[in-house]
């Protein structure tokens, strides 16, 4: 009986010690990145350690396109917005001749730049001004559900990495916030951020514009589209981060120099921090189209910045029958 | 042994029953609005009823001054922010006979509303332009615990109404989300929010000034103070709320016309939203000086916004041994 009951125990225990050693991060290759970030999480995540970090201040940042999902050939919520543009055309609301909108739907890239991105971005977003944010979210989301990949042959929300949604969640079960902050269109990602990836809409930092309120006439509120958008890239992602959230980000993935200032700053700060810089090394699985740059310099400077290469570190890229 | 098991059972039961029917809200009177509250709770988190509202969208907004907190005298931020540019004059960082700092600091409404109040809270936030924000918040917390208030002779941390803390605690116990939406300057609620009334800074919005991200020579990084202020009152509320939150919140506390539009979004909605206005009528224990205005207008017009007495609604007003 003793015997027995002890046989019960010390199967408990072992199950325990199976559950805690099971890999929290079964699409990443055990390579040193891995371990880096399994090493840092422990390190912050442990009360008695002397890189604690209390639980109010673990945020964790990321970028969209590019880090969390594919932003090959297009961007998505770029693609999205032109094809906003186009029905807003075709209703006689936008003049299709007119700059930038001859370029955005010609895909004239030259023509952009010349005109200036900014711009054009600029231009683009004043054009819905007016509109229920609740009308350009259901836009977005009919767009996500017809819209498939030109390569990949599936919608756009499955082109999310498994790697990253592991991390997030790994993050997550230690009680990190995780946050999107994203250059692209604030109210596209926060259409579906929450069914697809988990991530609420009040987690979403992306460029947007100050909605406007509008007093109908039977007593109602309609929140519209305001004109003016303000940019979310560069230096300005630790600004919204700082206005949004108020603290500094103790973790920080990115792939572009666009993520710099936020990775940048998630590792210099009191607090032991991470930052990861997702590298596109893989034509076959992906796109192979990454530079070092200045995340790349980032790397080389700072310990606590890694190159995560997506040919070598992951072990998929893609959910299980997509690509090849 | 059967009916012994039984009974601590039945004792189990009962401490289960009598938990649920002690009084969530202790320092409300039983009066129709406490029953209105309660009775909007139970119809919108019961999973089973017309009402439901599923937990992603129970989404709460208290304004701070007058509502969740004192504002008489003198609005708390604005004091604060007056005796920090008070100490940039004495530093010769600001010339103390330029308007509007000369009004500011002569506490002169007359020369300030000549002046125009919106301009002149503007340029008092531009003084602070460059400032990085963590110093900005240690001034704040530093101002909070020197001040006293002159009438009732504690800081203004305990300033706070216990019938509006045990209101927001009542929500979080029931999977709301709480969040303050002030007219005052952001960063000063920020500084001791999550402190002293348990809401954490990203759940803060207040008038706002973009950070501006400054890399240091060392290659740290230091976020500062920006020039422009962005004012979250009236109309602004929802417009900031629909941009930080990306959700209609379907509960709104507030108790001027500032806070006006943003109950107004609130029951409006598709959802059953719940609205009440903090009616300062109680000279005695507080201050008399609330007047219907735009939320005792919304308050005749729409069954689901509701009228808080100060004087007969609440049990009190400050924590024990404040005031009277």
């Amino acid at each position: 009986m003793r015997t027995f009951r002890l046989s019960i125990v010390l199967l408990a225990v072992l199950a325990a010690a199976a559950a805690a050693a099971a890999d929290p991060l079964p699409s990443w290759h055990d390579r040193p990145v891995k371990a880096a970030i399994l090493g840092w999480l422990a390190a912050v995540t442990d009360t008695t350690g002397p890189d604690h970090i209390p639980v109010p201040e673990r945020i964790a940042v990321f970028d969209n396109d590019g880090t969390s999902w594919c932003e090959r050939p297009g961007y998505g919520p770029t693609d999205f917005q032109v094809d906003l543009a186009r029905s807003l055309a075709a209703r006689g609301q936008i003049d299709p001749e007119a700059m930038p909108f001859k370029a955005w739907f010609a895909d004239d890239r030259d023509a952009l730049r010349a005109f200036g991105w900014n711009e054009a971005y600029v231009r683009m977003n004043a054009a819905f001004a007016g509109m229920p944010v609740e009308a350009y979210r259901d836009s977005a989301r009919a767009w996500l559900a017809r819209t498939v990949h030109e390569r990949f042959g599936v919608t756009h929300d499955r082109l999310y990495y498994p790697p990253m949604l592991e991390l997030m969640r790994l993050l997550e079960a230690h009680a990190f916030q995780v946050w999107i902050v994203s250059g692209g269109a604030q109210d596209f990602v926060r259409s579906y951020s929450e069914e697809v990836i988990g991530i609420p809409p009040e987690r979403v930092i992306g460029s947007w514009t100050m909605p406007v309120y509008r007093r109908n006439d039977d007593g109602t509120v309609t929140m519209v589209r305001g004109d003016t958008q303000t940019y979310n890239g560069h230096e300005h992602k630790p600004a919204n981060i700082e206005a949004r959230i108020g603290r500094r980000p103790v973790f920080a993935a990115g792939n572009s120099n666009n993520d710099e200032p936020m990775s940048r700053y998630a590792v210099t700060g009191p607090r032991r921090g991470l930052a990861i810089w997702i590298h596109h090394d893989d034509g076959e699985r992906e796109y192979a189209y990454g530079r070092p740059g200045r995340l790349g310099e980032l790397c080389a400077e700072h310990p606590a910045a890694h190159e995560v290469s997506m040919d070598r570190d992951w072990v998929r890229v893609f959910a299980d029958g997509i690509g090849r």
